[in-house]
Parts: structure tokens; C-alpha cells; sequence
């Protein structure tokens, strides 16, 4: 007989983490310190889940407080009988009225939901002695469809279609295993933030390389436009023409000035612009990409199924960067991973979780649902908190062993 | 000289109401209470400034927290001093890096920046001892102009714009103010909350109507279609063919159900279906309006203006929901109402405010923007609570007279 994990108590601590020297600032978000809102769950054995939301710190007390109230819906459960159906309990939690009203399914109680369901996964596959991307891949299709809920995006993805998607995916399946000895492709987001002088940029890039990364970003979106174009000359200068550049805008511009300036940094051939826009703003990314001829990303900021439904509708994005600790965890992750599969349009998410998550899900994206394997988001700032911090050798994510989702911190 | 208001202490208070019997029920949220995150200005003065944010209960005491989180914007700061720049003030809170990425501008975050904003004005009002509707229709184009953030909503309206629609509405606006005197028609929401037996429908329908309400909401939405047709044909019945009659899902149905139910309950002549999708659903709307030749509205659960563009951009709702209490308040609210009135959508408010601060909006609208004198909601519930309730006198709001915004509670 299988051994039981009775979830026997659910709660949140709130752990912040000093950057320094400019680390992690864009044209937004000026001066972030990175935040967890770690959900524990405590079992009646030695082991225990561990999820994340992540925050840029001010508020990060909120969806701490958010968790505990929403805890209830899985205290006493026992893991894996819970995961059999758990797309019902993650509708019960996402759905529960009064808290519903908060949002529906953003905000802070949508980041609350992420770092619980988060937990549930890692608890799960702990108990099965496995990480998160093997756990998933041998999961057998039916029962990877009973963790999802498919409520309000029915009208483009069906719980038969998902299934189908899955099972065509399969065939190829072992041949894609491959990734699993050579890595996953990384690229370096923290060779150019925004606050970081011309030069530390400059050393930055030539570092990056010599470690092995041929992808990296620059943060744009400067009330400056001219500092703007300079450094983006400058890192592709340094960088050379073989080198993939994003340039990415933290949604500071408005659609006329969005236009203007991607018309601009479009000459330094970038793989793709990020956030020109306000997040929410479907229409304003389908004009963009009407009067530009440029790819653009987006996701890190798009709450839930719903609003990635339209923007994958709206056919203006050419890449989704879904973040796992920003949507309802893992089981939307899934969702949205399948739906934009449906499109055509490849997940390369946005790391809050500094890719300890998605370096797993990744993996599961390309193996299980044959997305293409481009790269991921790497940001090294927080590696020395983690238990087991993701592993870059020659700019690939070395594939994780330990179990669970890679979300154990060193201290609580 | 002015006397000066300094706001020398901003709080929050937790408010709950317990509803009994089904009132405030629908499909969605099933046993609700009200409740208002109060957020309270001290001046050196002894007027003081109060304004709400609206839940359901559970969840309330987050919204306190996060107004608490923000107050430090406006403290130490002079209300009329402030208030003649009040877009820069606003865009400071709305964006504040660390607390932007809890949203942005969406769910706890901006509900409590809602609270703080709506106190704001009902400190201004009040310092000039004027009700709201008086102080907003006498304000010039300009300094009203300058109260809002037009960030990210450039692209369908300027500043400019704006002035004009303002200018335009200057033309007619004595005759306007007739409706002063004979007051905002209202309508009845509280005839048919989802939980209510058939029975007190039916004596609800005849009791609004004796009292001189002429339009009525009904509560659909339930897993049993069959119980939904046959109260939507009682409600007609019983209120004759004459009678306006709204049917309202709370974002219960997925498109394929809301195709299905809006082609059964336009056969009874609706003024409206509200929320029948995921109110996040722009793509959504757009197909279901294709589909059924049937007004839609909605609103209620739209987080801000950037959303409320795309769905006035998306040609897919006839009715303009906004409500003050669930946006960034006033300031906010009248933004998208300019936006709305370029796009000729009538804006008939949610009133999670139970109608206190919008019965001034609606006539601010109508009178100074030239948006048709529709009718508001009416929701009786909380009137004890509040020291000025909204009055109805033959189902119109008796045009408010008393100082300020029209949110001052009795106990605090």
C-alpha cells in the first residue's frame, strides 16, 4: 500500500532578499528588492511542500496573509489522492466566492493561490521520490488532464482537445529526451538592468559569453529614449551579430510611443521586444504588431487563462512568458502551456522563481506537449538562498535530480 | 485666504455587514456579506475624509492592509494643493514599483488604492462644503482635466480629447441640470438574488413596483438552466410587458453555455444580460455578440481603464458597468467614463457603494459629460449603516445635498 501524506497544516512565511547595486531594476520597477511568499505544507511524514509566489517585496505581507486564508481548502487532504482531481480543488480554491470577489483570478490573492497549488505539486512529487519534470512526463495523459480546470477557456481548448494534444505529442516523445543529457538552453537576463552603468554592461556582456550564453536582454523603457538606443547599439556591438538580443520595456511605454521606439531598436535586429505595453492591453499589442514588423513577448504580467486566452487569440504575440509564480501556479502553468501550444506559439517563461521551477516545467513543455526547446530566463541573484540552486554549465540549465519542484530555500 | 486642510493621518478601518435570507446572493458568489475597506484622512481640521473599497467580507482586512501600505502618498500633503494636480498624485500610487507588481492595477491593491482616492475627494468636497455632484459639474474643463492619469490610454484618448468632449458638453448644461430637481431614476436589484424562493420574487415584483420602480434585476446563472427560464418568465409575467427587466449571470457561463442561455432569455425582452462570460474575456464578448443579437453589459469586476479601452475598443458591450468603489475611485472612474462617452456606451455603475457615491457620479455624468440620465442601480441592504443614506423617492435617487462623496458611515 501506497504511504499517505495527510497535508496536517498550511501556512506562509514571508521572506525578502536585499539587491544590491542596482540588480533587478527597470525602467518600472526602480529600486525591487525579490520576495517569496513561501507556502509550507507540513505533513504527517518528514517531508513536506514547499511553493512559491514571488514579489518585488512592499506587499509580499499580503499574500503571505492571502495563503493562510485560502489554506483551508487543502488542510487535511491527503496529497495524492487530492492530485487525482485536482483540477475540481483548484477550481474550489480559485472559485471560493468572497475571496473571488477580490479579484476574479489576479491581483493578490491569484499570487496566494500560486504559491499554494505550487506547494501541493511539490509535496506530490516528493512523495514519489521524483522531480517535478519526470513526475509529469511519465504521467499518464488522463491523468495530467484531471489536474487542470478547463473552466472559461472551453470555447478554444476542450478537455478532448487537450487530451489530443498529449497524445499526438507522445510519439516523438522518447526522441525528445535527449534535452534531458545535454540541458536546457538558458539565457542571461542580468546582464542588463537598468540601473547598471554603460560599462558594467559592457563587462557584463564579454563575462556572459565567455561563460557560455549566447542570448542575454537589456532593459529599456527610459524616460531617456536616446540612452535607450545607445545602449542597445552599444550591446550589440559588444555582443556581435550572431549574438540573440531582447530588449525588453517593463510596459513603460504607451502605443504611440511603443511604436516610435520599437521602429527604433528593430534596426539591432533584437529576437523580440518585451512588455512595450501595459500588460492588460490586448488591442494596444494587436496594433503594435500591425504597425511594427517585430516579435513580441509577453506574460510575465498576465494573470490567468483567461486574459492569455485573448492575447493568443489576438495573434499579436510571438512569444509567452507565462510565470508559474504569477498564475495559479503549476496546474494553470499546464493550462496555458497547452493552449498555446494550440496556437503555435512557444512558452518561454518569465523565471520570478529564478528558474528553479521552470527548469522542470521546461523540460515538461518540451518533452510532453512538443513545444520547442528555446531557451530560459536565467537570473542568478538569489541562487545562494536555495537548497538546491538551478545549475548552469556552459549557459544550459543542468537537468535537476532531486526531488520535488526545486523550491526548498536553505533557511525558514 | 483658503483655509488649509493638511491630511495629517491616514487609516483604515475593517467594515463587515452580515446580509440574512439570501440577500446579495447569485450564482457566482454564493453567501456573501458586505463589507467596506474604510479608509479614513484626519486633517488638523475636524472635517475628515472617508472612502470605501468594496468585498464581500472575507478578504476585507487585506484591503485595509494595502490602503495602510499606500497612505504614505498623501500624508503630510494639503487636500486643495494636492488636488489641483491630482493625475501626478494618482499615477505615483497606482505605480508604485514594489506594490505595481501585485496587480498592476488590478485586485487588493487597487481596491485599497480605490478607498484612499475616493476619501481624497470627499475631503476636497467637504473642504468646500459642497456635495460631490456640485463640486465636479462647477470644476473647469481644466482642473478637472487634472485630476486624472491618462498613462496608457493615449492611444484612444488625449488630454485634448478630452477638453473637447468636456467643452462639447458645456453647450447644453443648464438644461441638464433639470434633473436635479427631478432626480436619477433608479432600479431595483434586490427583487431577485439568486437564493430567493419564487415566492418573494413574485411579492418583491409587485412591492418595487407599487413603490415607482419600473426596472428590475433577476439572478441567473445556475447550474439548473430550467429554474433560470422559468423565474426570467415569472419576472415578466408578473411585471408586464412594459417593465424593464435585466438578467444578470455574475460571470457564471463559459461561451457555449452563454450563447445557448442568451438565445433562450432574449425571447422575454431584456434590457440587458450582464456578465454572462469571465469578465477578464474580451475575445469572449466579441463572439458572443456576434453570435446573439442581445445587449450585453458589464463592468462590475472590470479592474481599470486599460481593460474597460480594450472591451470599448472590442464594439462588444452596450452598457458600461464601471464601478467607483472597484476601480482607482474617482479619479479614475471619470476617465473611463470620458472614454466611454467618446465611444458613445452609456455608463449605468455597479454600486458596491449602494449607490452613495455614485448617485453624484451619475448626474457629474449626465450633466457634465452629456452620458444619457439612465437609471442607477438601487441595493437597500446597507442603508441603516450609512449617516446619509441615499433617499428613493418613486424610484429615483432624491439628488444628494449634504457635503462630500456620500460615504460617511454612522459608527466607526
Amino acid at each position: 500500500m501506497t504511504k499517505e501524506y495527510v497535508m496536517k497544516k498550511v501556512f506562509a512565511l514571508d521572506k525578502r532578499y536585499q539587491l544590491n547595486d542596482g540588480a533587478g531594476s527597470d525602467a518600472v520597477h526602480s529600486t525591487p528588492n525579490y520576495a517569496y511568499a513561501v507556502c509550507i505544507i507540513k505533513t504527517n511524514s518528514n517531508i513536506e511542500g514547499i511553493g512559491l509566489a514571488f514579489t518585488l517585496g512592499k506587499g509580499n505581507d499580503l499574500v503571505c496573509k492571502a495563503i493562510e486564508h485560502l489554506s483551508s481548502h487543502i488542510e487535511g487532504k491527503e496529497i495524492n489522492e487530492m492530485m487525482r482531481s485536482f483540477g475540481s480543488t483548484y477550481k474550489k480554491m480559485a472559485d471560493d466566492p468572497s475571496y473571488r470577489w477580490l479579484g476574479p483570478h489576479k491581483g493578490i490573492i491569484h499570487l496566494a493561490l500560486a504559491a499554494i497549488v505550487n506547494a501541493c505539486y511539490d509535496l506530490w512529487a516528493k512523495s514519489k521520490g521524483q522531480p517535478l519534470w519526470k513526475l509529469l512526463i511519465d504521467l499518464p495523459s488522463e491523468e495530467l488532464i484531471n489536474t487542470l480546470d478547463f473552466s472559461y477557456i472551453e470555447d478554444v481548448l476542450t478537455r478532448p482537445e487537450a487530451l489530443q494534444i498529449l497524445n499526438n505529442a507522445n510519439k516523438e516523445k522518447a526522441a525528445r529526451k535527449k534535452i534531458l543529457e545535454t540541458g536546457y538552453p538558458g539565457y542571461d537576463t542580468s546582464v542588463g538592468w537598468f540601473n547598471y552603468e554603460d560599462e558594467k554592461i559592457a563587462s557584463n556582456i564579454k563575462d556572459t559569453m565567455d561563460s557560455g550564453f549566447t542570448a542575454m536582454k537589456l532593459k529599456v523603457g527610459g524616460l531617456d529614449y536616446k540612452r535607450d538606443i545607445r545602449r542597445a547599439e552599444m550591446i550589440r556591438k559588444i555582443a556581435g551579430d550572431n549574438a540573440t538580443i531582447m530588449f525588453d520595456a517593463n510596459q513603460q511605454w504607451n502605443l504611440p510611443q511603443a511604436i516610435s521606439m520599437c521602429e527604433s531598436l528593430k534596426m539591432l535586429n533584437p529576437y523580440w521586444i518585451e512588455e512595450p505595453l501595459h500588460p492588460d492591453d490586448v488591442y494596444g499589442h494587436v496594433e503594435l504588431a500591425k504597425e511594427v514588423d517585430i516579435k513580441l513577448a509577453l506574460g510575465e504580467h498576465v494573470p490567468n487563462k483567461v486574459l492569455f486566452k485573448n492575447f493568443l487569440q489576438s495573434g499579436s504575440i510571438t512569444f509567452n512568458q507565462v510565470d508559474v509564480v504569477r498564475v495559479g501556479g503549476i496546474s494553470e502553468f499546464i493550462l496555458i502551456s497547452l493552449m498555446s501550444k494550440k496556437f503555435n506559439i512557444p512558452v518561454v517563461p518569465h523565471v520570478g522563481d529564478m528558474g528553479q521551477i521552470h527548469q522542470h516545467l521546461v523540460l515538461f513543455n518540451h518533452i510532453a506537449l512538443d513545444h520547442p526547446a528555446l531557451f530560459l530566463e536565467y537570473i542568478p541573484h538569489l541562487s545562494s538562498y536555495f537548497k538546491n540552486p538551478a545549475c548552469i554549465e556552459n549557459g544550459h540549465y543542468r537537468t535537476p535530480e532531486f526531488p520535488g519542484i526545486g523550491s526548498d530555500l536553505l533557511t525558514y
